[in-house]
């Protein structure tokens, strides 16, 4: 699916605590910086489904592990990622496609979005989580 | 201390897991995004001392709590800060501030930085911890 790209980040060890790479200005999935904000998911919690008209959307989890669900509703394509400190991968989204996040580390997992627009309600839509065309529970 | 300013960042209530603001870039903090990184920095470690010379930095702390100690060499003022989930801030660091900072979480904490340049060893300094002029142990 072309509208969500996966890049293995690197982790550069260090005495203390490790670095931990996320996005540089210079990388193709660098689409301008509008936002930088972390959504908390507990664990056992889903949040679905939400898809953004306009941002591109960077997603890096440095904390926990979650468990994406994306949808693109004009090819009728899913996919389904798990990602965190032990597949540290950024996940680049582009617009228009839904999707939803389950937290999978106990209590909590953090999730940096590293979006090329600010947030704005006008530019989201949103769905229960069991909408009838993609209820999570079938993906 | 004006080449440090301190900006405390909203958390907004979310069923499932709150969100966490960071920076937007509409705000004065921001001075062009280069790069985005992690330091994970293990509880009681200290990594110290660290300036840049051209790099402006944006630090937040969204998992654990991490005391931040700065020296301006040019006026002679020290400054220290504890950030964390329970006081949720961002640092901003102008260039050429020294800086040192020591986890006070177990078992580790996150330090978000969101620089204006990407990283590049050519314009860091590093001193020792104990550099003469300016020790960790007394600041």
């Amino acid at each position: 699916m072309e509208k969500i790209r996966i890049t293995n980040l690197r982790k550069i060890p260090t005495e203390g605590g490790d670095i931990f790479h996320c996005l540089k200005n210079s990388e193709n999935s660098f689409y301008g910086f509008g936002e930088a904000y972390f959504s908390n998911i507990k664990f056992s919690k889903i949040k679905a489904w939400k898809r953004h008209m306009r941002m591109t959307c960077n997603l890096i989890v440095p904390y926990g592990k979650v468990k994406f669900i994306f949808y693109d509703e004009d090819s009728d394509t899913k996919s389904t990622f798990e990602i965190g400190e032990d597949n540290y991968c950024r996940i680049t989204v582009l617009p228009k496609i839904w999707f939803g996040f389950e937290g999978l580390h106990h209590p909590s997992s953090l999730i940096l979005n590293i979006s090329d627009i600010p947030h704005s309600p006008n530019e989201i839509e949103r769905k229960e989580i069991d909408a009838s065309n993609f209820p999570w529970s079938n993906l």
